[in-house]
Order: C-alpha cells, then structure tokens, then sequence
C-alpha cells in the first residue's frame, strides 16, 4: 500500500493520487520513527514531494490531508461546472458537453484513466473468438476498457469468466437507446459462450426516485422483459431485481456488507459527489451495484468460487461505481472486474443534450408500434431541419436515476417529433439548394449518428456518409434510411417481447445453476 | 409537521428542536408567500423566535439552519466531553459517568425525552398481566420506557404486539451482565404470551470490529445459545443472524431500503457521531437495527401485517437508534416501536467505570465454572476493599460494538478477582473497626448493586441494605451473599445451556411460522 504503484501517479485520478499521497505520507513517519537510513528517508521524502506537485497539476488545488478530492469527472463543487469550463460533465446521473459533436470521449479516457479500445485489442477479440467483432466495436461505440487484455488471456487460457451488466428501471417503457448496452451483451455472451447476470436496481430508482417499492420492482419486471427480447440464452442468463435477490441469496449481502466496510463516506462523497443531506440509502447504495462484479454473489452459479474474474460491459457514464469496486477488490480478496465502455447514446435534439423522460410523447420507446414511428416523423424528417446548434444548453438536470447503462442516464435517447421541429440536429443546410452545393455534416447529425448505431452494413454507411456529406443525399433522404432500419428493428423486437410470458421472466429471474459447471 | 409537536418544544432533544425550528421556519414562508393574515404571521413568527431560545438553551449554541445539532446525549465534538463537564456521556459505543453511583438516569429521562416506569404504569402492568412485576420492574432496573401505555391498551383491547431485542455478537463469550435484557424479556413474553424476535447484529460487529463475516457469524450462533438457555420457548421465538437474515426473508431488505430513503447523513451524524471517516457500512447500519420494529420485516411470522406494534426491551444505550426508528416510523406508514429502557450493569470496580473486554481473565463469563467464580473471588471479598473513588477516570474509549442491550456497551460488566484488589468498589470502610461504627454505603457498593440485579426476595434485600449500613453486615458477608445467588443462577444457566444442541440453535434461527396466526 504505501509504495506507489507502478507509473500510475501520473495518470491516476486525483483520488488515487490523493490516497497515494496519504500511504506514502505514512511511509515517511514510519521511516523516520524507526531512524531508517537517511537516504532512505530522502528518497521517500522525494516521491511524497513530487506526488503532491502531480496531484496539484491534477486538480489545481494544494494536497490537503483528510479532504480528498472531488472526482475530477464531476467537476468541483461550486463555481463554473465543467462545461461552462468548456469541459464535457459526466457521471452517473448527468452528462453534459458544449459540443454539437457530443462528449470528447478520447479525453473521457484520459480522465478516467481507462484505456482505449485500439486496433489491436479488436484484432486480438477477433483473433480468440474467431468472429468478426461486433459493429459496435468496428465504430468505436464501444471505446474504452480496463483489463480487457486480462479477460482474453483467461480465455485464451480456458479460464472461465463470466459477464455482469444492469439496468435501472425508472419506468415501464425503454427506448432503443436502453438496448445498446444489452444487444452487445449477448453478442458478447455468444461468441465467449460465458455466464451473464443483470442486475435491475430497482432499489435504487427506489431511493433516487418518487417512486414506492412496488412501482420500483414492477418497472424492474416490465423491463426484464425488453431485456430478455434482446434474445439472451435462458440457460446462461441470471436476471435480478436487487429488491428480491437480496432476500433470496446467501452470498449477495455478505458481498455488499464487505465492501461497505471498505469504502468511507470521504470516498463516496469524491466520487458521486453525494452531501450530507443525502439518505443513507443513497451513500451506501454503491456497494450493491459492485457485489455482483464478484462471483460468490451468486453461489448458485458459481458455488463458493471467489476467483471468477467479471467483465462489465456498460455505458461509461456508470465507471465511477467500477473505479470504486476496483479499488476495493483487491482489499477483499476479489479479483478486479475488467471493463467495456460504451458512449452514449445521442439525443434526436443533438448529441450535446439530455431527453425529457417525464414526457411519454418524447421518445420512440420500444412499445411504440412501427406506424406510429413513421406518422410521428413524417411530416418533419424529409425536410431538413435547421442546424440548431444555437439552442441554449439545458440547466443541469437534477441528480437522478443511476445503472442506465448504455442508454446512458436514461437521456442520451430519440426523443420525439413533437420537438423534432424545434431543436432536432440535422447537419443538412437550410435549403436544398445550399445542401446540393456545400453539402452535409454527418458529425453533427444524429440520424446519421444513429445509423452508425443500428445499420449493420459498413460499405452502405460509408456511402451514406459520402453522399450526404457531398450534397448528394438530401436530410429527407438520410432520414428514410434511418426509419427503415429501425422499423424492422423495433418490429422484431416487439414480436420478440410478445413471446416474453410471465412465466419465461420468472424463469430468468429464479437463482439457479446455469449450463456451466464450478466446483 | 409545521405545527410543533404538543409541548415537545421543552423537553424535545435538540434534534427535535432543530427539525421543529425548521418546520415552522417553513410555515412562516409559507404563510408570507399566501400573504396571510397578519396576526397569523406574527404569532407563526413568534412560536418560531421561542423555539429558537429553547434551542439556544439546550445546546448553548444558536440555530443554525443545515447545521443539525450533535445529540447532547453524545456530548460536542471539541472540546469538553460530557463527563469533564460533569454530566454523563451515553451513546451505543461509550457509557461514562464522574459518579461512583452511576449514571443519573433520572437526568439521562430528561435529555432523551422519554417517559419514566412510575409506580402507576408498574401497577397497570401488574393489573393488565394479573402477574406479580418482576423485579428488574420493581427496582427500577427498567427505568424508562417509551409508549408502553399504547401496548397496554393494545393488550387491554385484544390486540397483537410483539417483542423485539438483540445483541451484538462480539465474541464467543457473554457475561451475566448480558442477561439482563433477555432475563427481562422472557418474563415480558411468558406474562404477555407475544411473538419475540432477537436480532443477533453479526453485520455490526464485522463492520465496528477486526473480525471475518464467519467470526462475526459465528459468534452469533454461540451467543445464540446463551440466549437460548434464559428459557425461551421456541414455538414463541425467532432469533436471527443479520447476514444470514438478509438473504432468506422476502421483507427484511425492503423495509431497510425503506428506512434508509427516509434518513439523511445529517441525521445520522448527529444522532450517532459518525463521521466523513467511517465507511458507509457504518452510516448506513442504523436502519438494519430499525428494521425489525415493523412486522413485516418477518412474513413468515406477521405475513404482510405492518400494523403490529412492536415492543422492544433494551438497554437506554441503544435508545438513539430506536429515537431515529420512531421518527422515521409515520413516514413509512408504520406504527412507532415501544420501548422499555433498563439501567446498566455496573462494572465490579464502579458503576462508573468500564471493564477491559479484552482480557479473558477479567469477568464473570457464563463459561465459567461455579468453583473459578468462588476461587477468584475468595481471597479478595472477605477483607473490605477501600472505596477507591479516587481511582482514576479511565480514557474515553474507542468507538466499537453496539447493540449490546443489557450489558450496556458490552461494558458495564462482572469484572475479575485479579484486578478487585486495584479497583473493586466497595461500600465498606478502610477496616472492620470503622466498618462496624459508622456502616457501609450501599449507593456505592457494587456487590448490593449487583444483588438488586439477582436476588429475588425483596425482604432479604432490604435487610442486607440495613444490616450493612448500619455496619452490622461486613463486606466480606455481602460478598458471599453475592456468591450464594451468583453460583446457582451460572450453574443453571451453564447446565441449561449444554441442553442447547445445534439443532436447536438452528430450529430457533430458521424463519418459521410461530404459534400465533396473523392473517
């Protein structure tokens, strides 16, 4: 603990960078209380210096002892926030940018201090599961990692591990944002062949929302539903509502309850940002998000084995509970969960800005029937709509609703046409005539943005991309291309769903051996 | 909520005050912003200033919006603490007092603003029952109590309560201190004939202690067995490991869930102390200790009723949780707990010092075997030790363990031979002469304290008291008349306890219907 580890205090996050000060401060009075040698001390005396100017680089502020830092990604607590700073604002609750182009995520890397998923990495996927890697992979939406190397060695090794994403489930309807995180998840569970668990928090939107602990579990059943459409193989998948497991499974609380006691409110408080007025539910509330990161949370699959590495895949906006579970993993004798990152999913208004969810007419939710997709669009889409990117950014949104992975928190979704009108991003000109000759910006639209999201060919999104950027296609055009892929999409899915009785989510949801065998 | 509650103002704890102050700040708004009467807003305003003054005088400090006070049962943060000050300091983890007498529970009923057991309730209950009060009622070992006319009434007109209890299992041994909560309550069961739950707090004890979960549980399981041996009958009885509850009871997590949405930090650290230090286990740990004041936290036993009141016999230390449990109680729709508060169990040194749990050589456990008791004691007791109430204060000590009803913080408890001779509070003089001329004081003397815990016969009782001021009786005989009523009562304790086999230990914990038909 005391020395510093390897090369990580240069691109740690300030909180590493203050515990590390803090064990390395330690490390100096235990020397000096048993007269080590001098240079000894020196030395020690050195890094503790030179941590402390990395950590004032890192946060602009003079290392104090016993008031760590907020997390950077949060910004600071008063003053400009980030994106009045000109900086992109995420955690689990809000996500913010400037930009038309949505969040600089090559900088999200850099601060969270995850690593990007290159061509190298891709290749390796490829290379060990003899499958062309998935599109989200091939367009970077899913970017980043931690530890991915690690999981293909297991792998390669015939080590077995298993998968954990989630869902918090804040009201009955999904939209196809939400399935972003899940259609990935099972490619993955496909080609690894490889345990899945899902965790519905309906704890939490309990704690965060108005919600009563009936609507909260009954969202939890609703959108297991949707989940279980994504096609997830029954015998390999182990859904769960946290209201119920936690009183169904011997390994869950005592999971929970160690890694409560591994984490202090200062930590929390750095990397959620929650104050004193917030519930106690709420401050302790991280610890259930990371139990399912370690295999004896469920005995029932995994028996007593400790040693089952996880990978998550998520939206990166739910990171910060990661960082923390990392970080206490190693303190409890648990592997470390390695990690996929996805980007957000970009609001219809622009990729800078959050959907309204109060608002039932928003959003294509995924019980919408195709006709009504293509009637609430029609009279807008073919035209093309006004760049827009003057629309004033929105006042941060209230702390609310966490695990929404993959649709991000909740927001980053189609939103509906009643708004189109006003605030939809197009990157089409003003008229037809400046379209046809300066051509369109497919940076900054998001039906382009969201074919690169659903359309599987890559030679027709490339000639979609070259056409609409020359002028060739016009806003009308591009938009017909989107609605004909998400037609079918949602078409299918809704078929899928119809078959979803109650009695197949009762089974998903049952603790129970899946097809892998633990000793 | 913005009236303030019946009178409360004036004995309320500053926590109550705080909430009151705010509550009928934001009457006064309102009251401004409906632009009502101006009467209407004066005499607002004015009930607001008395209540300001009330507060100012109870903490000594002013009103200070978001900045609730500390429990003055906790003693400030800085500076003094309660005893330097002169007035006892009691709160789950510290039980301190300058007087060899003990705590002054008569002030300790004024500052937690609960109700004192008077010669009426004793009375009532004695009628209601149709049972003699058992001593512990009649000595004012049970002292104080919240709400117990409510379950009376409940008894009177037919209808169910339930009793409630716990211990925190912080090792594998107890001591006859550790019996007097549960002395107490299966006498309130076999008078009452009521369901009991006994919440053994494993959870607790892992997050306070250096323990493993399997330590802290097993722990649990051999407490279980001393608490088994008090007699309590198993078709009446649930006792319960939390870390073992948590994952087989369908309502226990909701209900916990429940309280923890409803209780702030805030709250939290001014009630217990706890700080930005402590890990969220901690901070989140007070509403799994509320949690079993409401029926429906045992479905098996209650099935969904929420609406049986719950009684809960406990030492007044673990008040402060059971203060939160009861605010928190009406915003979930609850019913508020009642409670029978009981005194400590002195040390042998003085009623106002502490034991060293740690040293397995310095009580009275209920391992001990009859002859060890005697040995220890016989070359110390027959000489009158000296008063010693110049011994001197022992440090305030750490934070550790809760839930340690009856014994008090695990503390106040049966100390060893070896240390008697240091600090064994005697009542009696420095020798037999003076002893003889001027008597013994029995306000002082640990040995008539602990006879008023253990013998039965109130005349004998009231002799020894006589005899041994007037100085008829010396030490030495008080000592052995301690020694006839300690012997047989471990020796019958240890001989039911061998009774105990696991198999019953686990019947008791296995949640189970009881002998009472809730619909």
């Amino acid at each position: 603990m005391a020395d510093v580890p390897n090369g990580e205090q240069g691109c740690g996050s300030p909180l590493e960078l203050f515990k590390n000060i803090a064990a390395q401060g330690e490390l100096v009075r235990a020397l000096k209380a048993r007269n080590a040698a001098k240079n000894e001390i020196d030395s020690a005396v050195e890094m503790l210096l030179s941590l402390k100017m990395s950590y004032k680089a890192a946060t602009g502020e003079d290392y104090k002892a016993d008031y760590p830092p907020r997390d950077p990604a949060l910004g600071s607590d008063g003053g400009l926030d980030a994106t009045e700073a000109g900086e992109d604002f995420v955690d689990p609750w809000t996500v913010q940018t400037s930009s038309a182009k949505g969040i600089d995520y090559d900088k999200l890397i850099v601060r969270f201090g995850s690593s990007k998923i290159d061509k190298e990495l891709i290749n390796r996927i490829e290379r060990a599961t003899g499958q062309r890697p998935h599109r989200f992979l091939r367009r970077g939406i899913f970017f980043s990692h931690r530890d991915m190397h690690q999981i293909l060695d297991a792998y390669e090794n015939k080590k077995p591990f298993y998968l954990y994403t989630g869902r918090g489930p804040s009201s009955e309807a999904m939209h196809v944002g939400h399935l972003i995180p899940f259609i990935f998840t099972k490619w993955l569970q496909d080609v690894f062949n490889v345990p899945l668990v899902i965790q519905m928090t309906d704890d939490e939107k309990y704690l965060w929302k108005d919600l009563t602990l009936d609507q909260a579990y009954g969202y939890a059943v609703e959108n297991a539903k949707d989940i279980i459409a994504c096609g997830f193989d029954i015998k390999k998948t182990f859904i769960f509502s946290d209201l119920d497991y936690m009183g169904m499974s011997p390994g869950f609380y005592k999971n929970v309850v160690k890694i409560q006691k591994h984490v202090t409110f200062n930590q929390v408080k750095g990397i959620f940002g929650f104050t004193d007025s917030d519930c106690i539910g709420k401050i302790s509330f991280p610890a259930i998000q990371a139990a399912p990161s370690f295999s004896n949370s469920f005995p029932q699959i995994f028996r007593d084995r400790t040693d089952v590495q996880c990978l998550i895949p998520c939206a990166i906006d739910q990171d910060p509970y990661f960082r923390m579970t990392r970080d206490v993993a190693p303190r409890i004798g648990y592997p470390k969960p390695a990690l996929l990152h996805s980007t957000f999913f970009p609001a219809l208004q622009g990729a800078q800005t959050k959907m309204s969810a109060s608002d039932p007419n928003s959003s294509i939710f995924l019980t919408d029937t195709a006709k009504q997709i293509k009637t609430k669009r029609a009279p807008r889409w073919p035209v093309p709509g006004s760049v827009g990117r003057s629309s004033p950014r929105p006042p941060p949104t209230a702390r609310a609703g966490l695990h929404a992975q993959g649709g991000g928190p909740t927001s980053m979704c189609v939103l509906s046409l009643a708004q189109v009108n006003k605030h939809a991003f197009s990157g089409g000109r003003d008229t037809t005539e400046e379209h046809r000759q300066f051509g369109g910006n497919c940076d900054v639209d998001v039906s382009f943005m969201y074919l690169t999201f659903f359309l599987e060919d890559d030679d027709r999104l490339e000639q979609i991309r070259k056409d609409y950027t020359s002028g060739a296609m016009l806003t009308g055009e591009l938009k017909k291309e989107l609605i004909e892929v998400l037609q079918p999409l949602i078409a299918e899915h809704q078929a899928r769903r119809k078959e979803v009785t109650d009695e197949i989510v009762k089974e998903f949801m049952t603790p129970r051996k899946l097809s892998y065998d633990f000793e």
